[in-house]
């Protein structure tokens, strides 16, 4: 029961009369704070200086004497292939290096397989009547945007705590042909902060598929992005799906854009060497190669895997105060009235809140008239559409700690007008 | 009548004789020369040493605020499409700048319009029983690659003196609604060096087309590029089309690949602004950006349209004795035989030779045997198939001079040697 529901009517009015009066306080002020994306603030970005200018006139070759100014190097130079596999467990073989986003990565990717047959494909997918993927919820909605675009029917799946609801992928998979892949963001996943248990990994990757040419795009964005010294583990998913007989099932993703620079990082694909050899092929019609001077500079500025996690640990020193004034803002406003429920994060850009249901719209969009910018409620979910309208996604990294606390502290003042007005709705008042 | 075919037959044999022994004798040196691309030579890139390391870790922001380390900006920030805009003589607001590689921006486009409808469209291009381009050739083989690719039909156009033969191209498209582009490298054309006569400009932009949705993919790589001070002029496509009432005809590329680096430049396509919203749209799905750090850099390098002009006078230095030795040889060797003619080109990066018909391939095949490597013969058309079998583009750029000549020597001395052999076989010896 919430502290709303036990109150009585006139309670209820004058509660509701002190929070608007709160709230129009607040508009007074006219803020104007944009929480709405995962960006790292300038401070994250100051981490990487060193990376501008790493480079010299002279210092433009890799170690195997490629000159990294000039064309060619479709698949990256090894030391980059190096610097970056060890996150994902993975053998320079099965590596591709793209340009600054996997996001690209992804969406050239369906883009392809929608016009050739992917290995396993009996057809490109935009030849056949339907095309569907599975979709993990709350999950990223620039995921889910691809397949709106691309035309690709998007089937929620709920989210458990080790991970989507397996019984009911594995349901799915098992019986409808047209369902062509999964996303998932395994490890601090996009918004909820979970990880994967071992157990749903290895279900991702023995599950028997209708579909022949049926993927996983992992998307591990934050796969060394830890707020604590506790580390989630990951299952090495290209070595599950070997393991179960499935080697081609995956399609792993990462990139160092919240590593170095979002805009001027570098991505990578990683995949059995049969996808990586077709990849390859693709590739090679659309680019003369990826731009290999950002990759030498993220060689000689980070060095080695000691550098990155050095790195990371002072971009935790910078994060983990601004999640944990979120949790403390909204255990201290919310903590004790059942209004909303929210993640406790070990790493990521992301903290979950679900409100009651039927609140989410309401709340984001009086915090937008306040002048706080959060990420649409409902992006979370498939075509925008979240079926109980309660979660929000809350990105504390980029507003300074001050700006953080009044964006928390007007968010959670929506949250408990919102739900105070939607209870005296209720009441018929 | 070539001098083999003055000849007597003794002649000839004797001729084939001796060219067969100094054949062999090159043979013996063991040359290993790639001459297969157009590829810019470490001087050339020499010349841009400045742009490793013109930013620092406190210059990061464009003029209008924009942290250019950050996620954001889909179209290139301000200053860059300034910078770069004044080449093709279009507004701001027809820009969009990408990554490192215009074939890439391409490739990318073609790829959505199979996918999704561009302006003027009735279906995707994927959704149409056929797709077909027109393809003026000899033309350039990464072009080509991308209809063979995605399934487009090419239909090879002959070139003439001043651009493709529009008679034919009118004809064509005016009653196949099925021809939806056409491939053009107007200026310093790849690999003729001929730049198109305002007359072909205009008869493109204004030709009736039976297809609504017909593009002419304009892929101004060299406007730059130029050898001499007689620069070629080139009438501005998007201003011919608009005055002709076709103002979303055209979509115009470039990219600094042969100005700065061609593994990290800055690519560029312009075209109307209806065209440019559309795309904005769907690149919108693909990324969060392109590396705008890399536009920043080619900023404070290059500063302005001088120090463009002034940079390619450097490139132009380097690359015009290379350009002349090759024309030299081309001439003592070959001058009086008619065995081969050959374009003597203003500007760009290749020199675009014909032997007799039916001897390319073979030529191509005895340089490699003796360690020059030539682009593939056949690779300037459609499938890779020159009807004439006679068509070689010769690449000046990356070689010293001195492997240059050596090379040079070997391709003469090949054509000699292949006709004389098709002479001898010619008369049933």
């Amino acid at each position: 029961m919430t502290t709303l529901e036990k109150m009585n009517n006139t309670q209820l009015q004058q509660y509701l009369s002190s929070l608007s009066h709160s709230y129009e306080e607040v508009q007074a002020q006219k803020l104007k704070l944009d929480m709405s994306r995962g960006k790292p603030c300038p401070e994250q970005l100051d981490l990487s200086a060193g990376l501008m200018n790493c480079l010299s006139g002279a210092d433009y070759k890799a170690a195997n004497g490629t000159d990294c100014r000039n064309y060619g190097g479709l698949d990256g130079i090894p030391e980059t292939k190096e610097l970056l596999a060890w996150f994902l467990e993975v053998r320079p073989e099965e590596v591709i290096v793209g340009g600054n986003s996997s996001l690209t990565m992804m969406y050239d990717l369906i883009a392809k397989a929608m016009l050739h047959k992917i290995p396993g494909s009996q057809a490109p997918w935009s030849k056949l009547p339907q095309v569907k993927f599975l979709c993990p919820s709350p999950g990223y909605d620039r995921h889910f945007a691809i397949c709106e675009n691309l035309g690709i029917e998007m089937i929620t799946i709920n989210y458990q705590s080790d991970g989507p609801d397996m019984d009911e992928v594995e349901k799915l998979v098992a019986t409808d042909p047209a369902i062509k892949g999964i996303w998932c963001v395994p490890k601090y996943s996009n918004p909820t902060g979970i990880t994967y248990s071992d157990a749903v990994v290895k279900r991702l990757a023995a599950m028997p598929t209708k579909a022949t040419d049926f993927r996983i795009f992992w998307d591990n964005a934050y796969t060394v992005h830890h707020l604590t010294d506790t580390r989630a583990p990951l299952l090495n998913i290209l070595e599950a799906c070997r393991q179960a007989g499935n080697p081609d099932r995956v399609f792993e993703f990462t990139s160092t854009s919240k590593i170095s620079f979002p805009g001027a990082g570098i991505a990578m694909l990683a995949s059995s060497e049969a996808n990586v050899n077709w990849l390859k092929k693709q590739i090679n019609i659309q680019t003369i190669g990826p731009d290999k001077l950002n990759q030498l500079r993220h060689v000689r500025f980070f060095k080695d895997q000691a550098g990155i996690e050095n790195h990371m640990r002072k971009h935790a020193a910078i994060l983990k105060p601004k999640f944990d004034l979120v949790l403390e803002i909204l255990e201290s406003k919310l903590g004790d009235k059942n209004l909303a429920s929210w993640s406790k994060p070990q790493g990521g850009y992301f903290i979950s809140l679900d409100t009651l249901p039927g609140c989410a719209q309401k709340v984001v969009a009086k915090a937008a008239a306040a002048g706080v910018m959060l990420t649409p409620a409902g992006a979370t979910f498939p075509y925008g559409k979240d079926p109980e309208d309660k979660n929000i996604r809350i990105s504390p990294s980029f507003p300074p700690l001050s700006e953080l606390q009044q964006a928390m502290e007007l968010l959670t003042l929506c949250i408990e007008l919102v739900s105070a007005e939607q209870e005296l709705a209720k009441r018929g008042l």
